[in-house]
């Protein structure tokens, strides 16, 4: 069984997170979303791991689970034998090349695949999205519908 | 069932390609490696099909077939769901990124997912490889040993 | 006044060549779309002048002109001061840089100005239409109605 | 009409920007200077704002002013149809390819076009010029005379 | 005589920089070492050098040396002419091409060279190293054994 | 004695090959320049070789040789230790970085080390050249005076 991880901040999920998931949710058996435990994160660990798990909540496959550390430990402790990565643009690309071969070494087992971000989706990043919505944009379209209430609630002035 | 399509001009097979099919082999059901005729290639269609199937003869899941026309069509025709690409580098990336979104355009429903060549391979791709053993440098270590002996009666002076 | 040339091999025109020519004549006064008269295109200068004209019939502030030669020679003739090129992704922009500086030895007082690709565009090159559409691939949504047929036409079998 | 807004954090206006502004002054009928007001800057927004006034007062069609929040909110609010930007080198594309489609989807009214730095302000920015500056190297001649002086007594020893 | 400096942070060293010290050594005269003293770093500056230093101790034309301020300043107070730059990958090529036009600009006399590193160490920074460290793996093969040690003492938990 | 080889087409030699050359004659006692001797060049492989010896004339420790095949071969017949690489911009980058890694399989004993051009040769290449001096214009002051006046006889008309 084809067991994958796909880890990220999700500070918070977009549509694109949501679109990965779903056409890694098509190929692999289980998926298990892994939500990075940062403290520099604008919505805390618990409120991101709900959001996508809402988000997600249609796909039979799919978890969403919370973790901390280094990935390589974590989808040895889920038993995964493969990593998802999302990749936007070359920028991202620059700093998968690096991350990729680190960790090959840390754990051979693990086999990085890459998905390219749909056209709709190539701009569409956590991090633009809490600078937008931080400066009063309303970036409701961009992410799922409850995503972009909180999005409200939290820039509200 | 999960069915990968691997295409390529294999022009000729490196360690670096069958690297790429034996992790694809181990994580999608059945594997086709798609070796594209072109007109323009050293070895011809039928020794670069023979010199695929040699090097994966132990590797069950895996099929090795002709193609021409758009890989999109060939995919369609084998059932394929998923369409495994291998990067080198930058430059790979860059082409990739074109091609993928033409790619999605024609056919949707195939999904590409992308795997890093291993370290070593990183700079072992068949057009390095005919260059230089085409100026007579023995190639023998960085394509598996048929395709080496193929090389050297090849480019024998 | 400011008089903008844009130039290219359009080879065919496609929506994104419009899209670009569009905004431009927004922006600018004129714009001279200038057709580099090169030997080893598919289509033979006069048709695809007229294939651009007829996309641009209904700019009034736009017209299609034949060039050889420098393209900075043709923008002083055309008594033209700015430069608009379309960027699509990086590859493209490693080559502007280049020559943007050449252009600017050869011609200080020509501006030239980039402007970005649409999304839906991103993937869409005349190379790319020349190549899907020789393979049998109906590019129709991707280029003008007109130039469309030119293509069946053209790679019909 | 065509108002060009021109924005940046400008800590502090550099040759390079003041070389972009007045080829845009060439190109646009009126050119606003967008100074950004961020807290993090080493010279505070009216000293930036009061630099920049000073190096561009003989050119007629432009005038500076600060701003906070999102760029295209105050290109609006200027009744601005298009917004410039200087790229230098590749790392400025890459984040502009992405906040570029960003703003188009913010403003699809708002035309972004791009200016490549001229080849003797290539390595010339802000932030290199207040780290060199803070080291105790005087980067007079890649700014403004006035500049050089506001530099030179902000990390006087 | 050519003396060469090979700036860096070596926060702490790796097998990447002690291999490039090595091979700049086999270039060069002699070779300057020198430790960037900046206060955000994991090791304190007199650790720092002294780690590289027993790094080094069986190259008699290596001296490692604390520096602050703009390298170009202690590459002429040192009377090299040379500057060493280790290249991993492309960001690193990016950064690094701003950076050498500034410092030509700053010391026109001093000729930066650079190196690629070997691929075991494509992978191997001190950024990558102190994080992966710093989650509980234990980075003791990619780094000098007393390295190893610092670092396992540093993060022991 | 540290022996460096500058191998290329210099088809023909430009500005920024003599300055790579002299400041890598500066730092190495002896320097080979190596001119590729390859079919498709519009000079011929004597006067390419020919045009760049009269360019170095004044530089003592400077020869000029044709070579064909490997360039780590030739870089060993010349009991070379060094390589010297010229590096424009981020496509040379791109293929130097390929390159350098199978250079280092095939010869490990011999060191690659990379120089920038300077700021105003930047975007001078030998194919830039060719190009726009077949187009008429006079590429004179971005070569030595001599080889302008071979590119003036070459595309007379």
């Amino acid at each position: 069984m084809t067991v994958a991880v796909y880890p990220g901040r999700f500070d918070p999920v977009t549509n694109g997170h949501l679109d990965i998931t779903q056409r890694a949710a098509a190929m692999f058996e289980r998926v298990v979303v892994a939500v990075y435990d940062t403290r520099d994160a604008v919505f805390p660990i618990e409120e991101r791991v709900k959001m996508f798990e809402e988000a997600v909540k249609d796909l039979p496959n799919v978890t969403v689970k919370p973790f901390h550390g280094l990935v390589v430990a974590f989808a040895r402790q889920e038993k995964a034998n493969v990593l998802v990565r999302g990749i936007r643009a070359f920028t991202d690309f620059e700093a998968e090349f690096d991350m990729a071969l680190m960790n090959k070494k840390m754990a051979p087992e693990l086999e990085s695949v890459y998905m390219m971000a749909s056209l709709e989706h190539l701009f569409v990043s956590g991090r633009r999205i809490r600078e937008v919505a931080s400066m009063g944009y309303d970036a409701g379209d961009l992410v799922p519908p409850h995503v972009g209430s909180a999005l409200r609630r939290k820039f509200a002035r």
